[in-house]
């Protein structure tokens, strides 16, 4: 006998019709996924999710994502019907600026636990959220004192299982075994282009049994409420993730039901009112709720979820009596604050220690943290020998059968993957716990994941890329790996912090950045090859982003540089010093943090009067912002040995500085506005 | 009984020792894979490839794609030793600055089909040769002429199978049953991080399968020259893409055979030498080919080549005069020359036309011209609808069995797959016959394949992005969906066109630019929202990149601005005519066209004396290039109504007109230095 009632049925309408309501109002949005999917979303939010409306942040909630974000009308629906602090008034504001409603999920809000819309990204999202949760449980749970065990569910439609990143992001779900992710796919055979016909026909559960996941089927996801819930509970058994494949009717209940007509265009007054007709509703009412479809989400959600927050509470109360070093430590992690005098361990340095490459020095700087900073989980994208991105005392994220390390680990094996990696970090910081994850690969391999660093930056997420190998310094790889666009395309990006490091102090104020950022990511670009340790470096100074590292009274110009071309600035400056020209050289490493000094510091490093000129052996492109003329490169690379191609393409001392000369004898008499100074 | 000799014995070891040899003597680059892959290279290369090595770009050559194209020194080798123009002193310049040698595979370079070393990349671009080869076939074939039959093969390794993109690339060549297409997976079990258990445990050739591929075996690659013949036999006669499962062991002979230490560096001169002597060579010579060896490569590849070539030269001679039109419309092709007064189709435009967003004038475009020019070969990543990207005859590109088109079709449905759709316009530009193949997506999620468009800014393949919803324009989707840092991204890369337009002639403007490139990608930036015609543009002007839409004699202002901001720009200048100052408008839709105008014309558009205001509704990033000051938008959109969201931000022509003001009044009686004004 079937335990859903004519109740279910009347809410799964409910929902149905409020998804469609919203775009309705807004004039805007997407009616035909909700339609499909509030079958599958209500049986899963009334007999499973467990979620605390009147506490969202709940560490030991389930997740739920809504990797389709487009269907955010649903979800929205849902969070109303939940209790979550959304109002009808609120869903009548969807779409529209300011509201808390807008077009597609945003982190920031109530009850979304990551951004969604760009495809792809929300189901490799659910992977982080299922690392972190098998980590944390991994880390703290005791016997009789399981504090983390919550399932993350994701809810994905064909546009998100075409995208590659979820491909690779699934691929590595599989090898990690991670049986705490279910994800229910709303297989409704329609994209924009038309039947999926047209170009998926690939068979998407073989791929998933060949990842290594369990594969289930539910033949009628449009009425059959206990196939649902049937695929769901064998779902949560399984030691694999598992991929539903719901068999659904995008737009059920419209005129245009079926077609992809209904995907993206809100429907008719009158194929709303004829649809209100046939669930049983007063086609004249808007937005209508009732009572009884309240209560039961109530009864089945909203109060079990209270009580099991309020049972955890007391639990991890107990916990920390009996724990009181975890406990006082997981105490910390869940306010998001990181130990006191953690920083202490950053290493420093003098011109004294030995050149070494930027890459090495940030090795050793996790070498040295790593102990102090328990949320902090490494990993790179298959180059970790390149990356230098493993302490060595590191344990590997492993399933356990692997014998290769343990869910305690906090090394990420991520493959070469680098998209999903970056949709992975975004989850593990969704997340909570304070998790500080970080990555590695080869700076212009980045560009692979800008689709997941973008949501970083969008969404906040405190995560970090150590990505090295930062320029034609890569040498014989050749033009394929040397970056040129890589850091105007990152600096150009809103809240992302993109570090090129002079030095090991720089290297410390980087990291020191990154993992006290609380709502910015953090980027690394660090060098394959040796530079010096100079002597105006500081954490301190450098964490201002920008900073006069040598100096000269009435200078005649500025040289402002990152990474290894602050030390090639010096060296220009001396060839220029001999000629009776006075040199500042600014260190620039982090634009954002720069940018974010007041105006009076920022004018203090580079004032008017003095002609600036940038050294970066990268695209000249943004370097506008700060300095009058620039020395850079606006081409591809060359494969060469590495100093040969410095020199090929002008990065030597000699060359700066007769630059330089150029420079200075270009604004001789002329008035010299810094680009600080701005009319508004 | 085999078909495989001493000689072929010899010849693999003379391959595998010819591959080592190059990083020995670069003291860099990667002897693995080489070493575990020469089998399957020595058999495919001497029993099938179909190549004339003194015309490389013979038409109806196979194409071999090494995806994995860190293993490049087997390459150059191969091409040594079927004749192409690689002499033994060419290897000896392996990775070293401005060799024919260069570290990883570059698309100029004779006998390279495309750059490859950016993993995922090769194979997604073989998908993209193999649609080319398809649809020339369907579209020039004829019974007893078949001018077009060639296979595209492809070696790739882990890491190209982990990479999403080929994820995508390969599902699409499922669905499209691309029978013409061959995959060599080198599974050696091994990559940078080590044994492939850490991370990629998956079934691949399950997934494959599932994809609609044909799977084979090799069990043992290392020595099975039979098992590797035999597969590839089976492999051509499918209908459908084959993926070819080859075990083998990498580095191959070498003391560190079977460890991932033996993928990227040179071996030691011990280790060169015990396997010297291992495969019967003299440890003491160096880049050593036997004779016999030349002699088989030249009788299997080198003469049959030669000799195909030379009857398909016959075959083609007379197909001309049996089909003068279909033969004198190849021939053209071949030569790379687009047909005489394509461009007299592209539409042009008055202030009286209507207002039209730029994607719809792109599609009145993409209709005008599409018959005029049978190279043109279009898709969407399933935003048809949308992109507007689709002439209304199209055919799509689908297997006849599909019942949804053919192979003559030229609209390719890629799917949700931006990625792999950016890597397959590659391969099709990379296949000759002047393919000019473009694109559709939204403007924000070209950065999906960022890894792709980078390539093909490298290599130069006249490729075009149809990129719309270009800005916050795109109003209800939100952030998620609105470009800020896309266009900073994109023309801080060398060589790659990116227009905004700002109607209708200069959409015809982008058009012709993009299809006349031969060395360049484009990408054009469309609005969803409708602009108006502007009496100053033409096709003409638009073609320099930038120029003056509206003049006044001494103009206190210069504004110079792209698409939608560029008539926002004229209204503000009507704002601060009513006061007295005179305002120049300049539009700028692509950088790169404009850059390469000589120095006279760029500085009569944007001369000293006068202060140059950017006005571009996306990041001010970069615009420091022409600009003194910038309206923009450093920070992500917002979700609502469209005209509500460019007000909030200040773009209204008020505010435009106000800040205009702010900076005429900031430089008077200062000296302004145009920023094109420079010291070198
Ligand atoms: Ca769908
Ligand atoms: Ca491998």
């Amino acid at each position: 006998m079937s335990q859903f009632n004519e109740t279910d049925k009347l809410a799964v309408n409910t929902l149905r019709l409020l998804s469609a309501e919203l775009p309705s109002a807004a004039n805007s949005g997407h009616p035909g996924a909700p339609l499909g999917m509030s079958p599958a979303a209500h049986v899963l939010w009334t007999r499973f999710l467990r979620a605390n409306p009147k506490n969202a942040d709940w560490i030991n909630r389930d997740r739920f994502v809504l990797s389709n974000g487009h269907a955010v009308a649903m979800l929205y629906s849902l969070l109303h019907l939940a209790g979550y602090d959304y109002s009808i008034e609120d869903l009548k504001q969807f779409r529209q600026l300011g509201s808390k409603t807008p077009g597609h999920p945003e982190y920031e809000l109530e009850g979304v636990e990551v951004t969604t819309g760009p495809l792809g990204q929300g189901v490799s999202n659910a992977v982080g959220l299922a690392i972190a949760q098998a980590n944390l449980a991994a880390t703290y749970n005791k016997p009789g004192f399981t504090l983390s065990d919550n399932y993350t569910y994701t809810f994905l439609g064909d546009g998100c299982l075409q995208e590659g990143v979820s491909s690779e992001a699934c691929s590595l779900a599989g090898h990690l075994e991670l049986g705490n992710l279910i994800a229910i796919y709303d297989d409704n055979k329609i994209t924009i282009d038309g039947n999926t016909k047209v170009s998926f026909t690939e068979d998407v559960l073989k791929r998933y049994e060949a990842y290594g996941w369990e594969i289930l089927k539910v033949d009628n996801g449009d009425e059959d409420l206990d196939a649902i819930y049937n695929a769901i509970l064998q779902a949560k058994k399984s030691n694999k993730p598992t991929i539903i494949q719901n068999r659904t009717t995008i737009g059920y209940g419209s005129l245009k039901a079926g077609s992809h007509d209904v995907h993206g265009s809100p429907l008719s007054a009158d194929d709303m009112a004829q649809m209100k007709v046939k669930f049983g509703f007063d086609p004249n009412t808007h937005f209508a709720v009732p009572q009884e479809v309240y209560d039961l989400y109530q009864q089945r959600l909203t109060t079990p979820g209270m009580e099991a927050n309020k049972q955890w509470d007391a639990l991890f109360a107990e916990y920390q009596k009996k724990f009181p070093e975890l406990g006082s430590e997981l105490a910390r992690r869940l306010k998001c604050e990181l130990p006191a005098n953690w920083d202490s361990f950053l290493p420093t340095y003098t011109p004294k220690d030995s050149a070494l490459a930027t890459r090495k020095l940030s090795e050793m700087c996790l070498q040295s943290i790593h102990n102090a900073l328990p949320e902090m989980v490494g990993g790179s994208a298959d180059l970790t020998p390149s990356n230098l991105t493993r302490w060595k005392e590191a344990v590997d994220f492993q399933p356990p059968s692997s014998g290769l390390g343990d869910y305690s680990g906090k090394y990420i094996r991520y493959g070469i993957r680098e998209h999903a990696m970056g949709a992975i970090l975004n989850g593990i910081a969704a997340f909570g716990a304070n998790y500080r994850p970080y990555s590695g690969t080869f700076l212009n391999f980045v560009a692979y994941a800008a689709g997941a660093v973008r949501l970083s930056a969008l969404s906040g997420h405190p995560i970090t890329w150590v990505a090295t190998h930062d320029s034609i310094g890569v040498g014989e790889d050749g033009p394929t790996h040397q970056p040129i666009e890589t850091l105007a395309h990152f600096r150009a990006m809103p809240n992302l912090h993109v570090w090129r490091p002079a030095d090991g102090n720089e290297v410390s104020a980087a990291y020191k950045c990154a993992m006290e950022s609380q709502h910015s990511p953090n980027m690394l670009a660090l060098t394959r090859q040796n530079l010096p340790h100079l002597a105006g470096s500081s954490i301190e100074k450098a964490l201002k982003g920008g900073y006069v590292i040598e100096d000269v009274a009435n200078p005649d110009i500025i040289f402002v540089a990152t990474g290894s071309e602050v030390s090639l600035s010096i060296d220009a400056a001396k060839i220029l010093a001999a000629q009776n020209i006075k040199s500042r050289i600014v260190s620039m490493p982090d634009f954002l943090s720069f940018d974010r000094q007041p105006e009076e510091y920022r004018k203090s490093v580079l004032p008017d009067g003095v002609p600036i000129l940038s050294v970066e052996v990268l695209t000249t492109f943004g370097w506008g912002k700060y300095s009058h003329q620039h020395i850079g490169l606006d081409r591809f690379g060359a494969s060469g040995k590495a100093p040969e191609v410095f020199k090929y393409f002008g990065f030597s001392p000699d060359v700066v500085a007769d630059k330089a000369m150029k420079t200075v004898a270009f604004y001789k008499g002329k008035e010299v506005v810094s680009p600080l100074s701005k009319p508004f």
